[in-house]
């Protein structure tokens, strides 16, 4: 007998009730679980990660599958059949024990990163990130791919794209970015970034931080906002966003920034509708489309003139100390600032993405097998002499300061700059939708932005594959144009050019 | 082939893991779950539950009971092979489908209880207490009884214990009970309980809380303390117990007292090896056993005048407004006034008792069918003149005060008195291997007594049943006159009797 629609999506509820509660262990790692529970708590991960493997490649949603192969008129049934066939097909592939192995060795290989980070000993780290990568190899030659080992792993956080498709892109991005970066350097008007390095008050940074997420939409009885290491957001459902940031007293951006980005893919995670939770209509597309949303509301609205033309006067009431004597053209100058620097997290708007095609270039040698992982710190320093024209002098300013590799996420970094490639030609559309959005901005109407956002990505879960979105709503496919004319209209003036 | 102890036991962790799991979803919806994510919550719990249940009744792990029948020479084996049998042959005999139905019942019931009580309005609750308790009483006729159905409810709580003896028991405590409280009543020495409803600052509570809490031996690289409406301990795993409190600024007793007990039922958890985590071995023996300690030190310990001696000094310096004019035995003797009143949880320590034999009674007449639901409320009124020569004004402050029923636990209640027996009886012999057990109590040396308790109880996980566990330790059966010997010695000089 047929399996019917109702048994099929009751179990893939079934899988993203369960991945939700790994998700709030996680979160709850990062935040509230005392130090001593960390052996504990891995071992209620990988029996989740080893259930949810279970459900995912069960026979009977195989055979659900199959049986609703084609009853596909229903746009939202179709979207939850094909995204879970796709997670199907590839979770197969993949034995249950490698999964496990995998979780397993990467919890080492995170422990055994920060304390190779710390000490700057590459060497210390280097067995760990051969074994995971070799894993990962394995993974993606299970998984299948046309050639491009890269394109399997890539596939996990931004399905579709291809790796050759992205290399086009940052080839196109890569020439105009860096001659805009060399421009600025050699600018004679600079704003002064030291503003941002006063005293902030842990208290009244959150206090703020909270008030702009709240202006930007995000819902506090839905969510939380919470302190930790690495600041993230993790969505479990609609209604329960967890948000987190991190305070550091002597630098303004960090919490507020930080705030607004994990903001920004809050209200992401809150616009999906309630009644597709734990299923694909209820679920966001892809990390690059996430990263466009954080992204979109942490610098394209939240670093921009209007928004701080609308906050600026509250902000210096919230730090009275640090701000009564700094004029908004200084301020916004000051959160502006564009500077080459070792660390991708702390970089600006501009020099941003350089730090993105390192990463990426280097893990496609690195995958394909040309690229030895002990011959890494020498490979990554070159790459950002001839990138960002700077050499680090220590691993941990270079090939260590990142976490990704140590969670065996290969092919994770690309997303980010796509997201901000995809937050320009979003917001590029949404200026023409609403031609006075940047008016309502300075008057601190958010919530037309908001709705545009969510009748025109959220509320589609996954309904459309990344690259079939951007079509949808911008008309056009991916293009760095958007994103270039953005940063020059942008950071131009600030730096005195034409 | 047979199964070995190394799969089965590996069975039991997953479980185990699951299980800590479901209470880390529990504490986080009391204490920082936004308040939309309900919905959500209850399907994941749901789910969560259906998985332990089919975990528990799974056939391998019935051929794994199968197969190591017998092989239980080793102690921790035997224990783990015992409890876990136990545990399956009662899950065998309930459908998966009345689990979740009850899981269902239950979440609907305890939000109409929240309401009835708000409104004092029995009538509202009413059907859903109705049902629950149709739903549990066929629970109990599944699992099986030998003519008192209340016992297959209680042994969920008190594993091995019968209904029977505790009405046996609760007949012993009565009498001396109700004499001892007449006498106080008739007292003209009584200490003056005003002090306590003074102003006492949460952030100060907190803080001294935290205080106590550490000095009695919680360890917060292994724990939490947040803050919560109802009060509890959860114990995931010794590395990871988390206590609520609740602060209320004008009664001293809540936060303070509660952390104590808290705390206690901390200690507990904490004390188990963690080599047995996820096993019973590594689980307290039952809700009786968990209660006399969270009862000892709150109350043998916590509200024991050595032990003021110790802290008295710094409450004072931590609650200067309100305690620097408040001799010591003027604080000792509000913090031990004696007075019945409806209210169980917060009943002194003499009091107590009467309010579960009251409940106690009322439940087992309505699981043997010979009291209806609607008849409830007079009952309990009865009853309450009969126990505490009161009578409730109205429900709220009679038969809807309590929260157990709506969740469908019925036969938990007595585990409250239980816990207070066991309490006094391990104290006293604690006193007798520890001589001068009053005298390190009053130096703030609460080590010695951590440390018998661990060496005597905690270590021991699950390996003795409740009624074992009192003889081993004790070398009696369970009495109550160590409790009636405790209370007066202890209350007698309060209230200048003989």
């Amino acid at each position: 007998m047929s399996s019917t629609y109702e048994t099929f999506i009751e179990m893939v509820r079934q899988i993203g009730r369960l991945e939700s509660v790994e998700s709030l262990l996680d979160w709850d790692q990062e935040t509230k679980m005392p130090p001593n529970g960390l052996n504990a708590r891995a071992e209620q991960l990988s029996t989740l990660a080893r259930l949810v493997h279970e459900h995912r490649t069960s026979p009977e949603l195989g055979e659900a599958l199959q049986d609703l192969n084609g009853q596909s008129d229903d746009p939202v049934r179709a979207t939850n059949i094909r995204e879970t066939r796709r997670l199907y097909d590839r979770a197969v592939k993949v034995p249950a024990d490698l999964v496990a192995k995998i979780a397993s060795v990467s919890a080492h290989a995170k422990s055994a990163w920060a304390v190779a980070r710390k000490d700057s000993n590459f060497a210390a780290f280097a067995p760990h990130l051969d074994e995971l990568l070799k894993l990962k190899c394995e993974v993606a030659d299970l998984v299948g791919h046309n050639g491009d080992r890269y394109d399997a792993l890539l596939s996990e956080f931004e399905p579709g794209a291809k790796a050759e498709e992205i290399a086009n892109v940052f080839a196109e991005l890569r020439g105009p970015l860096s001659e805009f970066v060399s421009q600025i350097a050699a600018a004679s008007t600079r704003p002064d970034p030291a503003i941002i390095t006063r005293h902030f008050p842990w208290a009244a940074q959150e206090q703020f931080a909270r008030t702009l997420a709240t202006a930007i939409g995000f819902d506090f009885q839905s969510g939380r906002l919470d302190a930790s290491v690495h600041p993230f957001c993790s969505g479990t459902t609609p209604n329960d966003v967890r948000l987190t940031t991190r305070y550091i007293e002597n630098f303004f951006n960090c919490a507020i920034f930080g705030t607004l980005h994990e903001a920004g893919h809050g209200v992401y995670e809150q616009g999906f509708d309630e009644k597709h939770m734990f299923t694909p209509m209820g679920s966001a597309i892809s990390l690059g489309i996430h990263e466009s949303q954080s992204r979109m509301w942490e610098n394209l609205v939240g670093r921009s003139r209007g928004f701080w033309k609308h906050f600026y006067p509250l902000c210096q009431t919230q730090f009275p100390d640090s701000l009564s004597d700094v004029s908004m053209d200084a301020f916004y100058g000051a959160i502006n600032a564009v500077q080459p620097s070792f660390i991708r997290v702390e970089a600006d708007e501009v020099t941003y993405n350089l730090h993105i095609i390192l990463r990426f270039e280097l893990e496609r040698e690195m995958i394909a097998g040309r690229l030895a992982v002990n011959d890494v710190p020498e490979a990554w320093n070159t790459k950002t002499k001839e990138l960002l024209g700077l050499t680090p002098s220590n691993d941990a300013e270079g090939c260590l300061q990142d976490i990704h590799w140590s969670m065996g996420t290969f092919g994770y970094f690309p997303t980010y700059a796509l997201g901000n490639l995809y937050a320009a030609q979003f917001f590029a559309t949404a200026r023409n939708a609403i031609p006075d959005l940047d008016d309502r901005i300075a008057r601190g109407d958010f919530k037309t932005l908001l709705d545009w956002l969510r009748e025109n990505i959220y509320r589609h879960g996954q309904r459309y594959t990344a690259t079939e979105l951007v079509e949808v709503v911008t008309g056009s496919p991916l293009s760095v144009t958007p994103f270039i004319q953005y940063v020059r209209a942008k950071f131009s003036p600030v730096y005195g050019l034409e």
